[in-house]
């Protein structure tokens, strides 16, 4: 397995683009493309918001037959909650796009993100579509990824080939994250393409399972969008023998496909809004699954832990307290405390620990907790970030 | 019904005392006490945190008997996660104090708040009690207020004097909160004195609604503290006739015992870390009382929309974004939003508004929210504040 560049252009069959069309005021990049040779099997994980953006709710009818011949995505507008104009500019969009690609309008994906409430720019977005289309290519990866991009400060991109059976696959990914990045489901916007020679059923299969451990096992700040999705689209171009059962060579594209989507699931909380910490926070010995999973996720989404991380501060109260009201079964007389290798409370007691050591530790970009139930064998682990000042910042002023 | 000065001392046979006793380092009042002359009937509301700080352990057994001569409270140290020592010194408190006032040690409620996992300074617990005690007085009411603040800047007290039948009673509270605020039970610590005569039982059903719509429906953060409580305690002193069924003078209890409590919880919501501004967010016309219930609180949560009010930014993509994940049922697109007076979102869909009108409600201390969801009777109401830089400052660097 290698780390290749490319990002989503780098398996065979996928050209991509990205441009500026005017519905980001300072003039960056806020259209993208990512589009397959021929027409690609696809598949799509959706946020479980009950609200759902205009453009979101035309892709999850658009992807049900299970495939696609590309994506478009804007940024700086969510085309969410504008009534019946967010319907109509989506299957605007998609009848746009097909006519000059030659393809369905149901083959056209289209998801939209930014601000919510405000109508699409229609004149911007269809000549947007038009720039991208016709400057598509095998290298537009990098473009795309930047023109997804909203409060994110870092292109968020990916790739990488490994070999199946005799023949060598590619998987490439991008996505945007930063604010509203919460589990369940589809947490961000991200495209993974593929050229692995697979089923649709078990390349779907797969990739739910990848996202379970990456993109639902992340959060910024708690919050879940309204238009958050991750697609995958396979051009099963790659040459290998097709998959269609459960080998060693599904095994083999599950855990590329499993790297690829958990490196942009962290890239995206390294840039959470106004974080200066990864924290991956893990809960073993659990008497279930799903205790294991809300202690996680109660720890991941506390202000006060956020915080106290920020203030490099080994405040493990915030931590415990937060298991506590986590809604699992959690015997705190049992449970251990590890902030990285430090043992900093014992069966729910605390220990005396050297402050320094915990400063050192905790002076890192990545800080890892661990709390050891003692109670049962289910485990879970989560990603989250640190709350800033910056935070506040940008989320103070993000609409105007 | 007339609002008076003297807090948890405003009624009949209650005294009460504040005091520095060096739990906090920088020499303010760390250690309160209320007591009643003789001994009083009470009842409790306590945290839901599956982690209990060991002073509030003890308090939630000696109060199962309906009755309490004193409630001592130290601030600055939780005594919460210590172990054995915890307990201990937990008992040791209601010996001291059962013995220099002359009571049974199962009639003294104490609870402690402050960082988690540092043993209590015992020397200094001992001094204080004698100190409390020594001190105590029938005007005493405000020092035991100001000794129960943590990060919290302002004195929460409130006394009011009403009729019942032919005599007049009396309520008094005093309250603490500031970080860590959320419901349910008991989401802070505060205690409330009452001379009205009335039996335990029915004291305990008036009290437990009305926690129920003030101190349960506030949020700061979304944490549910180890160690919160709220207690009130009756010395029957007022001269009416004894409550013993729920008539006309129960409900002219029950509504003063609404108002001191409302009052206390609006207090503690205004004072929240870091706060600029209240934020009453109703949700109305919803299906079941449990959809009402779960997107007022998903709302009050939202670091989002907390963001965008402390930015005075109209941003009600984010107010109808955490009703669609608040779990509840919720057809956004039936769903009205207003700031203020101000309507936002028509049936789901952004309406053209006054920018200027919205900024100007904005600008103000209170925001009113209301989500009017047109699909059902039942109405909930939260108090929430904003989250500004302060709040992460303050919780950045708490424990040091």
């Amino acid at each position: 397995m290698e780390i290749i560049p490319g990002g989503v252009t780098a398996p065979k069959g996928f050209m991509a683009s990205g441009r500026a069309c005017g519905i980001k005021k300072d003039g960056s990049y806020d259209i993208a493309l990512v589009c397959a040779d021929d027409t690609a099997i696809a598949s799509g994980v959706f946020t479980t918001n009950a609200v759902k953006g205009h453009s979101l709710q035309m892709t999850m009818e658009h992807i049900k037959d299970g495939r696609a011949k590309a994506v478009i995505i804007n940024s700086g507008n969510a085309n969410a909650c504008v009534g019946e104009k967010g319907k109509a500019d989506a299957a605007e969009v998609a009848n746009q796009a097909a006519k000059l690609l030659n393809c369905r309008s149901e083959d056209i994906l289209f998801n939209s993100t930014g601000v919510i409430g405000v109508p699409l720019d229609m004149d911007a977005v269809r000549a947007g579509i038009k720039d991208v289309i016709a400057s598509k290519s095998y290298e537009g990866g990098h473009d795309a990824a930047r023109a997804i991009m909203t409060t994110d400060l870092s292109v968020k991109e990916f790739a990488l080939e490994f070999e199946v059976g005799s023949a060598k696959a590619r998987i490439g990914g991008m996505a945007k994250g930063s604010g509203m990045i919460h589990p369940n489901m589809a947490t961000m916007i991200g495209v993974i393409t593929t050229d692995v020679n697979i089923t649709q059923n078990l390349m779907e299969k797969a990739f739910k399972e990848a996202v379970n451990t990456s993109f639902n096992r992340i959060s910024v700040d708690g919050d879940t969008s309204v238009c958050d999705m991750v697609v995958i689209m396979s051009s099963q171009k790659a040459g290998n023998n097709v998959i269609n059962k459960e080998d060693s060579e599904y095994i083999a594209f599950k855990d590329a496909l499993g790297i690829v989507c958990g490196h942009l699931a962290k890239e995206i909380v390294k840039d959470g809004e106004g974080a200066t910490k990864l924290i991956e926070i893990t809960a073993e010995g659990a008497k279930t699954q799903e205790d294991a999973y809300k202690i996680v996720c109660a720890v991941a989404k506390s202000p006060l832990v956020k915080t106290a991380i920020f203030g490099e501060d080994a405040n493990w109260g915030r931590i415990i307290t937060a298991a506590g009201y986590s809604g699992a079964f959690f015997d705190y007389e049992s449970a251990d405390i590890f902030i990285g290798d430090l043992m900093v409370c014992n069966k729910g007691a605390a220990v005396a620990f050297d402050e320094c050591r915990a400063k050192e530790i905790l002076k890192k970009d990545e800080i890892k907790i661990l709390i050891r139930l003692n109670t049962g064998n289910c485990r879970d682990r989560m990603w989250t970030c640190d709350f800033s000042y910056d935070y506040i910042k940008i989320n103070g002023s993000y609409r105007s």
